[in-house]
């Protein structure tokens, strides 16, 4: 059932564990800020040291003392006195999106990872998670119709074609399925030609209102934004602008049919426009679930939720799209 | 011609002048460590000082003193004796995926950005340019579709529907153009109706085929990949993928179209199977060939080069896909 693939959102596979550092400058709370100092114009070779971290013999964090507060404090003092106690701290398991919006809006350099019993287990730095959000975000795209995410400009042309082949004959794959509902009507398009035509319209239309769907689902998942809750939300609210995007240009496309049909002599001018609405609502519909739908499965299923994602869905709203259209008109007309 | 379009990378608009802020923590040369220190106490309201500027009376940048080696010096040198000379710097009008190539390389927390003749104009934080980037970045996918930059899953049903339904029109109306293509070609699929039942492989894969090449080259143009002399080889490449994706994609389509006229009785199965391959390798080598012009040229008339390019590509991949297709049909057998 649905509820499994409401987890929390995971677009971007991976945690603050997977980028963390050991951590430099452990000291504990009852070192003098002289020797705070000492340890410092010590450590070599020169690291960049942001914070210091005072921890306990048992490691636990118990507070971080910032450059700037050891030059300003008076020798004699110790660390716990001018430490900033219960500083944020990263869990090695917190995930990335969620990393990435407390970075953005903390805006340290570094932050610190302890585990459950606040013991200090390394730290990240901030440069590392916009990185790898930077890295993920870039290949999102390419990643919806099987590019893979480590592919470049300068990536060689063999390697080029052996990495994005596969998905192409994937995509031939489904778009047999497709072929096959359409085969299904051969007879009725033998009858109405006019329907072949515009079986390019109703594939079309589906398959970038699914995009859309699909696209909002994929930035939503990547940015942390989609909980439990609005997860269903979305579903209910694609499923709403499928049916208006659908009724708004279903009609054009319905007196399209009609012109086109009432111009080239097909019979039932009126029905087959009806038929094009219906079918364009119905597929809309149909395509705002699936786009919200398709990401959620792959990530249920432990795959990138992008990942050939726009192959899936088309191969959805390619059948419903046609097929509506094929049997509304094999129904009402044949 | 196309020499406009091969002008430096600009996918994401905007430059370091656009995220810049007034610099703080400028001191002349001729400071002590021990003023420089007083300055930093001093600095009030306590904001994050990372460096001391030091700038002439003219706010030429001379050099740039980290609190660290304030904390390491003698109370009696001067900033001049300790600072960095000639540090690393961003021009105003350096491009942001430039910028974020140099902030991912150097590491800095923030850069001091100078004009022309070195003088101060400000600064620019690292976390500023990973935002900028990750925002452009989160909406690329849906760029292509459409989808506004800035909607979000919470935006409002009527919002959202008045932001995607212009676009929705407009894919109707391309969609027009390529059925229009198909309708041109009725009295061939009136009497070969197995060509209506291809139509959507050859859409899909055509499509499919040219959106990798678009991923590819937006992704190239995002993080500044893209010179004049690499663009010309993307689109050589793309072309040659076209074509060797398109042959190994389209020999198994025409055994598919062998299988199926043979089976359901459609004459000239052999001449078929050949008219799917021809289409196939040429609609992909087209769909290589726009997926990297149709970014390029939205980008040249000033427009987000990702902007709606895939309901852009998918117009010209549809027309040639089943265009080529129904044409070859009707010229080999009719």
């Amino acid at each position: 059932d649905l509820d499994h693939s409401l987890e929390p959102a995971r677009a971007i596979v991976g945690n603050v564990g997977d980028l963390m550092v050991d951590a430099i400058g452990e000291l504990t709370p009852g070192t003098t800020v002289a020797a705070g100092i000492d340890y410092v114009v010590r450590t070599h070779p020169v690291t960049p040291l942001t914070y210091l971290y005072i921890v306990d013999e048992e490691k636990h964090l118990l507070g971080v003392v910032a450059m700037r507060d050891l030059l300003l404090a008076r020798p004699g003092q110790i660390l716990q006195d001018i430490m900033v106690p219960a500083p944020f701290v990263f869990a090695p398991d917190t995930i990335l999106p969620e990393a990435l919006k407390s970075a953005l809006a903390k805006r340290h350099r570094v932050y610190p990872v302890v585990d459950s019993s606040n013991k200090l287990l390394g730290m990240v730095y901030s440069w590392r998670l916009f990185e790898y959000v930077a890295t993920e975000l870039s290949g999102q795209l390419g990643a919806t119709v099987g590019l893979d995410r480590e592919e470049r400009s300068s990536t060689p042309i063999w390697r080029a074609f052996l990495m994005r082949h596969p998905w192409l004959q994937v995509n031939l794959l489904t778009a047999f399925v497709a072929a096959f509902v359409v085969g299904l009507f051969e007879d009725t398009i033998a009858q109405i030609v006019v329907l072949a035509v515009f079986l390019p319209v109703l594939a079309g239309q589906s398959g970038n209102t699914g995009c859309q769907a699909l696209a909002i689902t994929l930035r939503s998942l990547a940015v942390g934004e989609l909980e439990e809750h609005s997860m269903t939300q979305l579903l209910r609210k694609e499923v709403v602008l499928g049916a208006l995007n659908g009724f708004f240009v279903g009609l054009v496309a319905a007196a399209a049919m009609y012109f086109y049909s009432t111009m080239t002599g097909a019979a039932d001018a009126l029905t087959l426009a009806l038929v094009v609405l219906i079918a364009m609502v119905g597929a809309c519909i149909g395509s705002g679930l699936f786009g919200v739908l398709v990401p959620l499965t792959l990530r249920r299923f432990g795959a990138d939720p992008a990942m050939a994602s726009s192959i899936f869905l088309t191969t959805f709203t390619d059948i419903l799209g046609m097929g509506l259209m094929l049997f509304l008109a094999t129904s009402l007309l044949l």
